[in-house]
């Protein structure tokens, strides 16, 4: 018989074990924040029907879509009835819209799943990756304190994650707005256009930037780029408080920068009462997030030490959910992270920590003779709640202690005649370089503590 | 603009929040369990090549599998390159075969993913469904120690799932083999459609199940019938050991029959010696598990409360995995636990506990003017590591308290200026019915302790 190469298709994140365990502590790190600021789980089905999930025309191409088909549909040559979900954003506002009547608003919820794209591929482009998602969706209306609580969840999980130092930036679309209206650009779409030149501040530079403003089909005037660029510049080494009175100090009076100035001031006040310090939030004026979706705060995370990520973090207040599927106004304000990639550049950096087996003991088997035992003290550890593995296989005795090494299994349990009659386990603790001997009846207790501690 | 109706695909679980805390729950307890026995991580993709997954000719059809298209390929009309896994056993296979050497043997994996399906929609039957796999891989041999692992973490993780007392089934394909052969069914095919016929006693009847061997195209005869029936039914009513000792009565010397029953008697004995009860393990001798793939020990799980479900925990022993990729040979030993369908049949039975929300404490507004102060004790008691939510919005209290109720919340938090003034915070213990006065400075302390309680 001729072999199959085995092998996946490109695009795609498998990983060994011992990444897979790194990548299982963060998404269980994400998992844990998310719950303790008090988000519900949510998990909707891969796919979804193509007419529910293609609500925009021309979207199916733009966004690279996986249609899925079954053998009998497929047979019968008809269009693909179904697509797999390109994010979790659509299936949340398909949940909400369907559920409706059955949730509690205000609704928070959390998703951790795949999301798919078919994307071309290349390094460290994905196909297949995780999305970790939060949003609160109110009924006809959601308080502006929503806009704190999100953030607040993301300084506490970027702690947690321990990735280093930090930065939420933040920005207020009404602000800009208003900023613009202020300049003269009245025109939604032409606000956008510039947006999102302003949007590449950080990419090309603030010259080629300016250039680009000044120059058709923008064509602004030379004293609005500079407006626009001192504004856009205003965050900058100063603290949020500074940059609020500077803001104020413009005196603009535009109906949409009052109330975006507010509500950025009442953010940033509640963000103080929920204890996230100072240093890891930042008014930013430059980022706008390139979505139409997005009406109120946005937001943006860096970590400091590794700008070349780009935002592994994003997100903000949107006025409507779910428009295409019900007459309900269901306003939100969410945030997500790109769990798959994040990982793999995090890996790539050398910042994972990939030693850390999930199995904290493995019993070896040093004498044959005793294997009743072994299975016995395996048995027994586990029924302690301690991941145990047997080395049932026995062999060299050296071959079992590397095994445990090359595993990154912390505890080596060792027990020949010698310690079996005199009643004690030796215990090789490969973290502390460390060799003990525990009594056979205090064994588990011993272990446990040592591993909680 | 018109609305499109929100909904689902048919044949998807998908959960309420309350339920799906439930569901995560059941998730958690099946991946703790894993672990505890030492089972390392994986995930693979949920998309593979077509060539890869669809192996065997026919199998298309048969297992009804879905087959993805990026929008470009659907496009060009090809035949799909890409096809969603229809179980994890295909992709273990082509997993241990790409990462071969990159694995260490035995190679002990758990995998808890989702697979697809196009099965006709009806009740109870799920085109999408999580599968909880456990499999111990060896290179070129696995000792039959890992025959009784697999069934003691079976033990131990459906006591940890609470449904009521089971019974894990077990048999072994080379005693029943070796018994055909005793019996003059020699011919491999012919085995295979008696033990189908062996394997409906349940649902057929023992007369049914004679009366179409005894007729055409079986024709066994009466005697040949009997002994068969005997076989089978002399589990039944005795421990394992009087089990064993009636099989080894029997006297029958035919070298597979010899092996299997060996075989037998050590699962037996050490799942013994792992502290496995005797009440929960049965010898089986009628159940062969339909697939060809087995070789040597199955078993089948059963809630002995609910025997219609039917086995809700499945496996066995077999020769070789990856045998289409790969010229090694990997023979393995694994179970599988079909969630969704067991989640959905559980809730179904009112098995499912509904009323624990993850979010263990409301903070809740009785005076607007203390804002600041509830969003500080929100913050203290997350920072706490307690899952808090805060109830911004205000409104009625009454309201306030009913959202509690209705959620599932088991601590409501209130402080008006009276408390405020005095230092302390009211607790309702919505468990207890009780409620409690508690000093503010000792408030995450106290909760805490009442929540690990």
């Amino acid at each position: 018989m001729d072999l199959i190469k085995p092998k996946t298709m490109p695009g795609v994140m498998e990983l060994l074990p011992l990444e897979q365990i790194a990548f299982q502590n963060m998404l269980d790190t994400i998992r844990r924040t998310y719950e303790r600021f008090g988000f519900l789980p949510v998990e909707t089905p891969v796919m979804e029907y193509t007419k529910v999930l293609l609500t925009k025309s021309g979207g199916e191409t733009e966004r690279q879509v996986y249609f899925a088909q079954s053998t009998g549909a497929l047979q019968q040559e008809r269009q693909p009835e179904l697509a797999m979900r390109f994010d979790l954003t659509v299936p949340l506002a398909r949940y909400v819209a369907e559920h409706e009547r059955k949730l509690i608003f205000p609704f928070r919820r959390y998703q951790i799943q795949r999301v798919y794209r078919g994307e071309s591929a290349q390094r460290g482009r994905f196909r297949e990756f995780y999305q970790c998602d939060i949003d609160v969706i109110g009924k006809d209306k959601l308080d502006l304190y929503y806009d704190a609580e999100i953030p607040a969840a993301i300084y506490t999980l970027f702690r947690e994650l321990d990735f280093g130092k930090f930065t939420i930036h933040m920005n207020n679309r009404k602000l800009l707005a208003g900023f613009f209206a202020h300049l003269g650009i009245e025109d939604a779409q032409q606000q956008m256009l510039v947006l999102r030149e302003v949007d590449k501040l950080d990419k090309r530079g603030r010259g080629k930037v300016v250039e680009t403003l000044l120059a058709e089909p923008f064509s602004l005037a030379q004293d609005t780029v500079d407006q626009l660029m001192n504004f856009v510049g205003s965050g900058e080494g100063r603290t949020n408080r500074e940059t609020l009175a500077a803001l104020r100090e413009l005196g603009i009076e535009q109906e949409q920068w009052l109330v975006g100035l507010n509500e950025l001031t009442q953010v940033i006040t509640q963000l103080e009462q929920l204890d996230v310090p100072e240093d890891y939030v930042n008014i930013n004026l430059a980022i706008a997030r390139g979505l139409d979706y997005y009406t109120g705060t946005v937001y943006e995370t860096l970590l400091d030490d590794h700008p070349k990520l780009g935002s592994v973090c994003s997100g903000g207040r949107y006025e409507n959910l779910a428009g295409y599927y019900t007459k309900s106004k269901l306003p939100g304000v969410g945030i997500s992270i790109g769990a798959t990639r994040l990982f793999f550049q995090l890996m790539d950096a050398g910042l994972v920590n990939l030693g850390q087996n999930s199995v904290k003991v493995l019993v070896t088997q040093m004498d044959p003779s005793l294997q009743e035992d072994y299975l016995q003290i395996t048995a027994a550890l586990r029924a302690g709640g301690i991941n145990t593995q047997l080395m049932v296989e026995g062999g060299k005795f050296q071959k079992q202690l590397k095994f445990a090494d090359r595993s990154g299994i912390r505890f080596t349990l060792i027990m020949g005649e010698k310690e079996k009659a005199e009643g004690y386990v030796t215990v090789k603790d490969l973290t502390k370089g460390e060799q003990l001997e525990i009594p056979r009846d205090q064994l588990v207790a011993r272990l446990q503590a040592l591993i909680d501690g």
